[in-house]
């Protein structure tokens, strides 16, 4: 079984004031995916991110941050509004995996997943396997879910990742970004960024700024810190550049891709 | 608690060949709905059928049906087309919702229910009171789910609605369709159909012909057949007209609305 991951920054347009999907990345993604799965028979989850649709309503509602019980309703609304707006995403990306002939099947993690502070405390996964079994290709994204401290909170997709990891036990984790990589300092403004092949340690978290993949979930460092966890229970993560042509292709059929494994070993 | 379903043939325009929200009648019932929570304190669930947005995939795909298994693939992908289509209608209906001010929640068939030879068997509702009881309004629709006998199948809106007042025991089951309640006859092409304000055995069934009502699901036999099952457990319901202005809203504050009672007492 392999879990991918496909950036929110890669499906859809960040910059934009309004939600906006990325429809020249989203096919080629989808023909990428459907090429594979032509290649080789393969078990495989998909986790996308929320991009320009989810973080601006999060943003505004401070979902997971405290309140005063007095903001209980409109807090409750933002998270209703939140849930709709990655549901549309979601929806959009079916709509052309599904045209392009993969089996995706949602399943929304406010459907089934609850949390105590931020965290996935709770979520059955046994629909998930039964449709995965079926050769379904299950859907999962960035949510809002229950918080049993905060009362709501927003799950991102990275520590879905690490959920279903976790208890799933996958052959492979990958997660498709819009850079080569984890470098130590932001690639896009540092000529002298150094290129990790491998990231190993919590350590190696200090020489490590800002990236541009910067974003209400914790961007790369909040990635690294999710996947280092898996790399503790033995369960390695690359990530590679979703950007380039053909690396989601690659990666899936297990050919050379330029990117950072994440793992303990050596 | 109250159920309340509003069909599909109220929200969207099933005489369209592509699937089209009927804006207005949303924007209608969403105030209505609003102007009700306004009024009174109420725990509310809303049930929606799949309208123009999912018979026609339904239809085209005979999910529910026998078939080869060389028809798997074909038909697995039908399902997730319809189970897109029909989170596509959900997603239009939400967003008019919360924009009117009602946190809805949307909690999918297909992510939580599981079927046996087209009847729910089951389906855990412990997400689905936690959300109620927090004051959301949880939305769920007619969708396709995993059948142990037929790999697929639909799920009716009807259906949801009896599985779910079975299990949640509401003081209150209400239908709004695009007719005042049940006839003997189709009243919109027959002068001298008669109406039934009250509805409380099977054999009253024999008297009906098809309304204009009908759909893959079974139309207003189909919804008299759970509500009547309902009623044996002493839960009554009542269909009405969601096309008269202010009918939902009357309904919903228990003013006195024409309808069809669907009871088994005197």
């Amino acid at each position: 079984m392999i879990i991918l991951k496909i950036g929110g920054s890669i499906l859809t347009n960040k910059d934009s004031k309004t939600s906006e999907v990325d429809a020249v990345s989203l096919k080629r993604i989808a023909s990428e995916i459907k090429k594979s799965l032509d290649s080789s028979d393969k078990e495989l989850i998909i986790v996308h991110g929320a991009g320009s649709f989810g973080h601006p309503p999060a943003k505004k509602h401070r979902i997971g941050e405290d309140f005063d019980k007095s903001q209980y309703p409109i807090k409750r609304l933002g998270f209703c509004e939140i849930q709709n707006e990655v549901k549309k995403l979601n929806m959009y990306i079916c709509e052309e995996f599904i045209k392009q002939g993969i089996p995706t099947i949602a399943i929304p993690a406010s459907s089934f997943i609850t949390a105590a502070n931020k965290r996935i405390t709770n979520g059955n996964l046994d629909l998930f396997k039964n449709y995965l079994h079926k050769g379904f290709v299950p859907v999962i994204y960035g949510d809002v879910v229950l918080d049993d401290d905060l009362e709501f909170c927003v799950i991102s997709g990275d520590q879905i990742i690490q959920y279903l990891a976790v208890n799933l036990n996958p052959e492979k984790v990958i997660l498709g970004t819009d850079v080569d990589g984890v470098y130590n300092k932001n690639p896009k403004t540092h000529d002298d960024a150094l290129f990790f092949d491998k990231f190993s340690s919590l350590k190696d978290l200090d020489t490590l700024e800002g990236t541009t993949n910067v974003d209400v979930t914790g961007g790369m460092v909040g990635k690294i810190k999710e996947l280092l966890y898996l790399a503790d229970l033995g369960i390695e993560s690359k990530i590679i550049n979703a950007e380039v042509e053909d690396n989601i292709f690659k990666v899936l059929e297990n050919k050379k891709v330029k990117g950072t494994v994440i793992s303990r070993g050596n």
